[in-house]
């Protein structure tokens, strides 16, 4: 396996498991010179962290980072910055009870099938706990984003079937779920509350804005912005679909009808999303991701052991049963890396 | 700008501009001693050229593909295959009158913000005929996967708003739109014909199943096998979003409903799209991208030209009312590359 | 900056600095299912450690590393190895007085130049602790070779002028400066500590070789198998030269010397050291590679301040009057790494 | 294979083979808004074609290039450069008598353990007419180092034994050799027409000096330039070694000595060869690499056949008995792609 970095001239470096002493990463390519502390940083980690909320795992991570390398006197040295923060309320006495079974919607059956071996400890790498790393380099990337005026937001807009109506960009970090319609907001923390009770879960929609991106960001034909924004999102691990600008509504759209018409004073229209040809326009960019229900449910399900065999199994653990106000960060986090990215990319480019 | 690089252990660099000699393609780390020839390659460069039908650019471009390097005595020599086309149907006249306006849905603009110039002939290296190379490459992938038992197939599932209700799979290269139900294929053509008669287009949604994938492929936690077709995908110019298995409908669904559970014959489901964890279960792969409508619509539009002032544009210009039959092998090649690319990855994991 | 990975299919990540809290290495790509725990890669880490014999520096650091991730029950996982060990023994107040300053040799002048930032504190990043993770990576390489019958040897020929006059691969381990002579090994320890005592230092010369390598490894054509060995040992801080087999000795022969005739038995020599055509023979590979003389020193040097006065400057703090003894391991550990990546290369090609 | 390409931000693509229709290079990266024109790239091609005087090869290769996409009226564009060279002085047949045997210093018999197969045509893809790609890619970074005051000059300083005493570079171009000592020069042509009678051939040493880099250039800690130099380097065919500043004269110096010591005027030597820990100081680059004796002589020599079987060869074809002339501009291509790739590398990292 070879896929623990992403980014070309800003990247990022994950480390860590559910279950080890800790997880971080080791992020390059930071401009030097730019004041960073550790206390900037925790506000992005508080937001992914569990056990925010009544909506959220109870697992208790505190995700206090630590800087350990790449900061000399409150500011980046331009050398590999290294994150990292350890694993405190491990259970592993947990997962002794399904070692040996694959759990439905999980990476079980997959790792084992990869690798011939798998660390079943809190999925091990295959953990959520790895966005850890990723929010804490989005953090980093969102310092150097600030002082280019880019902004990076992310919501949610739908949960278990229940769609924002409004958007009021003030609500979204006031509720537990993230969510741009504050009405919405309080059906949906319902809805996850009454689906927790049964043990189940649900998945959601988030959206996510990207704010002052100069014309000019992609690199065509392969490595164009949308293309790499695309990837980013499907690495984060409930997510099984994008779209930008109408997306999949444009499939019934005409050409006269989408195409963003342009006046001296701009474009007139935002259907492509911020992103024609793979470069960005200079407009907001805009795109949406699916969540999928989260795998880790406590009603009986049918699956088989690593034997063969039939069997029955309840997910115990502590887990979120729906993880879109904890993706929410995520999202912005690997957003924010793609455009630091690309913007040095283009001043390679243009040297 | 350094995108013209897909893949990495099985890649492709292309090459060439719409209105420049010619276009192709450099092909690394093909397996060394398999049987290939012009011909086999060809097939798939005849399912992508434009005047194959009814439906498609009348541009005459018969895309005759020679192979400069790489093949001895009929075998690949596992260095690198040069596969070229010329181009020979130019018109550059045809451009002359939007040299200084931009395209309403073309990358016009934003290439003039990102290079600073342009070279307006059929859009230069923005130009769909760009993947031509692709589907060279792909090509030559899905000979290596046809030795592996890996099979591709992608099809049009809706147009204009008409969805296909079957499946056929003996349907799709049967009819011009590549639809997978013969019905709704009919209906396509006559939509398309009407829109391209108005002087309008429509875009529509592909769907690719690939089967034979063995279980194991994907490279966690960034290059998981759905994030890299996710960025495949979205590196081909008119395509807008892509879900995987259940995609966007995830949202709206439950965990009990979502999980793929299993019993002794295997997973009972395929919700998940045969990638969980961001390796490939075994399963089929099955996801569904967005077409986005034609840019190119002869019907006046409002623009800018590239002094800022309010102009009003016609494309003329030779294009397809529809692009969804002829990206049709351009998602096809895409999905090969990636599948190949991850085969040989997994074959470096365990060495 | 975006220089901490190394590798393409088996490859390690650097972090930390000689005064942080730790330092480290990620490794991605690792076999799956191999037997391997801490006390193998310490061996290595106690052949690079300082303070092992009176010729290297007196910092007192024990390396005693810890595998944070990656191993399960005492096998490889195929996840990412994540390898760290503490910085114990820093004395950050000793570099008080050359904060100022550039220590001629050093790569502070180059580091402010690049950055405009230096942590002056052990050069930061660029201190020689860094290798710690190269040497903990290169021991997991070993590893997986030896299961594959390739081993790797590096050993001092020349320190201080005097050269080793025989080879006795038992004594390398046996003597101070790891002289593959042990006559010679005597007269260069003396020769250090008679420059240590003066203050001053010295350089040398390391050869490698590498048994057991199968003929076909290397990537044309920019990829060749010499190629990425020169940059895997000019990477190593103190390295100045690399030469293959004959090297700089072949400039002055004819062809009909170099050349390396067969017969049936095989080859007849080895003046090519390994590797023609970038690609290896299955021969042994040769190289060696120059050491410059350790640029700390405590006689007095010429300089200027951070401001550009002129200012004189000893070099206080713990160093090696010849760095050659502990290069050995990282020159081995380097060539670990790039010999196992391409064995995973060349499984990848032919998959 | 996936070797063909060199470089991160301004990278090169080689393609073709000795014998097919044509050779050529794509190139990414290149600065948009450019004035460049075939003129300028083909002053490079001639320097390294065959046959440009007594001491060649005859073989007859115009080496006439074209750029097929990648300018617009005459300005870079900013989209990837494709340049093109017919072979059209191929003669296969030389190749009959020797398709079955391996020629000793040739490539023969390592490329086909790894391939299993071979095109024995010229060498195929080990041919040095590869390095046609490399000196037009090379010619490109050229004219965007001239914008930034960057020159790179490399020249013979030992052929056959014989050594230049003096550097006079307005004599480099001015005899067949390319060395910077005109009396040396005449020594060494008469040496390789000695040679050449005889059947045999010579190696050499050139050495190449850049000149304007800034200080800051090289990545840490293993994309050091340095270590990138080196590997571009030893990436040239008859490359077998590579030293920088003192070099291996290093290994028997002191710290006192080997230190480049400063004042206020700025560095008082440069036994460093301009970069220290991995980075350009702003000083002169110097380094020297070593040429080995060509391997086609047409002197018998004992070799097999690919039967196994006690063969005697003599190399019939038309090559160059000592190849340093013809390296010295593929030596200068490199440099330039890696100085013009660090300088883009270096403007993303402060961006």
């Amino acid at each position: 396996m070879a896929g623990s970095t992403f980014g070309e001239r800003f990247k990022m470096t994950t480390f860590g498991e559910s279950h080890g002493e800790s997880v971080g990463v080791i992020i390059e390519g930071v401009t030097p010179g730019v004041e960073l502390d550790e206390a900037y940083i925790q506000v992005q980690m508080d937001r992914r962290r569990p056990g925010q909320s009544s909506v959220t795992t109870p697992r208790k991570e505190y995700d206090k980072i630590r800087i350990v390398s790449g900061i000399f006197n409150g500011m980046t040295t331009g050398t590999a910055l290294c994150i990292m923060l350890n694993n405190t309320d491990m259970r592993p006495s947990n997962y002794d009870d399904i070692k040996n079974m694959y759990r439905p919607g999980h990476a079980d059956w997959s790792y084992d099938k990869k690798y011939g071996i798998r660390d079943y400890r809190g999925s091990g790498r295959a953990s959520g706990r790895e966005t850890a790393g990723r929010v804490a380099a989005g953090a980093v990337a969102r310092k150097l984003l600030e002082l280019k005026g880019v902004s990076v937001l992310a919501y949610t807009t739908e949960v278990g079937g229940i769609k924002c109506e409004t958007f009021d960009a003030a609500a979204i970090e006031a509720n537990p779920v993230r969510a741009c319609d504050p009405v919405a907001a309080e059906q949906m923390v319902r809805k996850i509350e009454d689906l927790a009770a049964e043990g189940d879960s649900c998945g959601g929609i988030v959206e996510c804005r990207i704010s002052g991106v100069p014309a000019g960001l992609g690199e065509p034909v392969f490595d164009k912005l949308d293309a790499e924004l695309a990837k980013a999102m499907l690495s984060v691990g409930a997510i099984k679909g994008i779209e930008f600008g109408t997306g999949f509504q444009a499939a019934s759209m005409r050409g006269s009808e989408h195409n963003d018409e342009m006046d001296a004073s701009g474009f007139k229209t935002n259907h492509a999303g911020g992103i024609i040809g793979g470069i960005s326009t200079g407009q907001e960019i805009v795109f949406r991701v699916a969540v999928k229900p989260t795998s880790s449910i406590s009603l009986p399900q049918q699956t088989v052991d690593i034997h063969g065999n039939d069997r029955e199994i309840k997910t115990i653990g502590r887990h979120d049963p729906c993880i879109c106000p904890r993706v929410v960060p995520v999202i912005e986090a690997m957003a924010c890396m793609v455009i630091e990215d690309h913007l040095k990319r283009q001043a390679a480019l243009l040297a």
